[in-house]
């Protein structure tokens, strides 16, 4: 089964970096320096969590990989955006991401920027190209959906509200709040979006899918709290130990790693519960909940 | 003529405004400082340019009114998160805008990022929320038209190529291929996202109309250069005179501001060509046009 897991997930990373590299304007088209730090910035590197998410998603509900390929795509077009400009000078300062120098280190600040901009337009641009759902109302919901889960009330909301928490004493909830937006609003569009890909999930199943796809949004940030503390630079591909340098509240700090590596297990838990109602579709989400869960970097 | 297009400018700006103030999420709402941010680097000021061009392609099209509002709303959210991210210390470096400071100086330079992140993420979902045509694939194709207008092929592309361009000679033609991303992109989507709220145009007619929007985003570029060289910076509300001072090559420096008022006059005539095959329904068109044209700040 595990053996199985892998060679599937492989397959759908190489389906990712395969579509994001013809999606993406090519290093040779003008202004040729941005389409080069965009390519940069989203090639080669990371684990695809998202597109994974979504990949197994829309085997729950019947979709096609062309589809949920597109989306995918889109979706880890808004993280990439997102990593390249947290990382920037007045946001994280950090220098090292995936292994690599970081889009300003490698670029510059402006063209950094750029960069993060144009891969939030091109996310949606991807979104319109072709067709994604059965009807284009769908599809105007999954633009939505994608849209909230970007936006102030959601991944860059939760970046402000990760900023107005630097250096304060936060409780859980609070901390889960934070969480809830910065990391977890775009995994649930992932799973979410994948899903509407397809066409054979009624209301409930939908909403059990949400109610997964929220846990396992959590289970994630919980696990890279886990990480950062633990981890060194070379396993991470980014600067380790930066949470508690920064002097930033997070599960660790909050609840100790033992705890935080309970709570991983409680979430993996219910998030597993969310998916009792469907048959044997739902073991790609299963299995990707423990790849969330259970790696290393 | 003139006072009756003086009102109903006025009326449309008001329109935009309260729309914008209600589609806003309030600063009453976590993240709060964000909500505030955003609010701030909106509402109250500029001269809505990119609306006026929307409502009055709508007018052309038979459009509604509740339709081009969202639609003028988008655009104008996409416009102002330029401006902010433009502003930013690592890009242009400006303290003034819309004679009050820049976002980034009455906030902080990461929350003035989040802001421009943020209000991008508003404008696609704001062409999400209702029907803005008369069938939903027409509204995917505008969205589409929106986000290449915003990216690495439409404004943000251009903001590049004016990073690469600073302290160079550039001639005529290249001064124009930057202008035409930088600027242009997101007037000609105005125009053309107007007017695919209505129904009652043909290819054509949707085509004169894009070759309008063209030179009209042109002229607007010129008349702005020539402006930055010769007003004040009290009357312009933002700072005058930056370009010389950046070493930015403008349509002053290299026609001269003689020249460069005959060239936005040149492309007026041009503007108002494309718009003979329409009948009065032209009439709002060619006024923005002339205010394009006319404006002193």
């Amino acid at each position: 089964m595990i053996a199985d897991f892998q060679e599937w997930a492989r397959g759908r990373q190489e389906c990712i970096e395969t579509s994001l590299q013809s999606l993406l304007p090519a290093a040779t088209i003008a202004p040729e320096r941005l389409h080069g730090s965009m390519r940069y910035a989203v090639l080669g590197g990371g684990k695809r969590v998202r597109p994974l998410l979504a990949f197994a998603a829309g085997e729950l509900s019947g979709a096609s990989e062309e589809r949920v390929t597109i989306v995918a795509a889109a979706v880890e077009l808004i993280h990439a955006y997102s990593l390249v400009h947290d990382d920037l000078p007045c946001m994280d300062d950090d220098i090292l991401r995936r292994g690599k120098p970081t889009c300003h280190v490698e670029y510059d600040e402006a063209t950094a920027l750029l960069v993060g901009d144009s891969l939030q337009s091109l996310a949606f641009e991807l979104l319109t190209g072709s067709q994604l759902a059965d009807t284009p109302q769908v599809q105007l919901n999954m633009i939505k959906r994608l849209a909230q889960a970007a936006g102030s009330r959601g991944m860059a909301g939760g970046q402000a509200i990760d900023l107005a928490n630097v250096g304060k004493t936060l409780n859980l909830p609070e901390l889960e709040f934070m969480h809830i937006h910065k990391t977890g609003a775009l995994i649930r569009a992932a799973v979410m979006l994948g899903a509407h890909c397809g066409n054979n999930l009624n209301d409930g199943e939908l909403e059990s899918l949400d109610h997964f796809a929220e846990h396992i949004g959590l289970a994630f940030q919980v696990v890279d709290d886990v990480l950062d503390a633990e981890a060194t630079t070379a396993t991470l591909g980014k600067t380790a130990g930066k949470d508690a340098e920064h002097n930033k509240p997070t599960y660790v700090s909050i609840l100790g790693v033992s705890r935080a590596r309970e709570l991983a297990e409680e979430l993996r838990h219910e998030a597993y519960q969310s998916l009792e109602g469907f048959d044997g579709t739902a073991v790609r989400l299963r299995q990707v909940t423990d790849f969330i869960i259970q790696r290393e970097f």
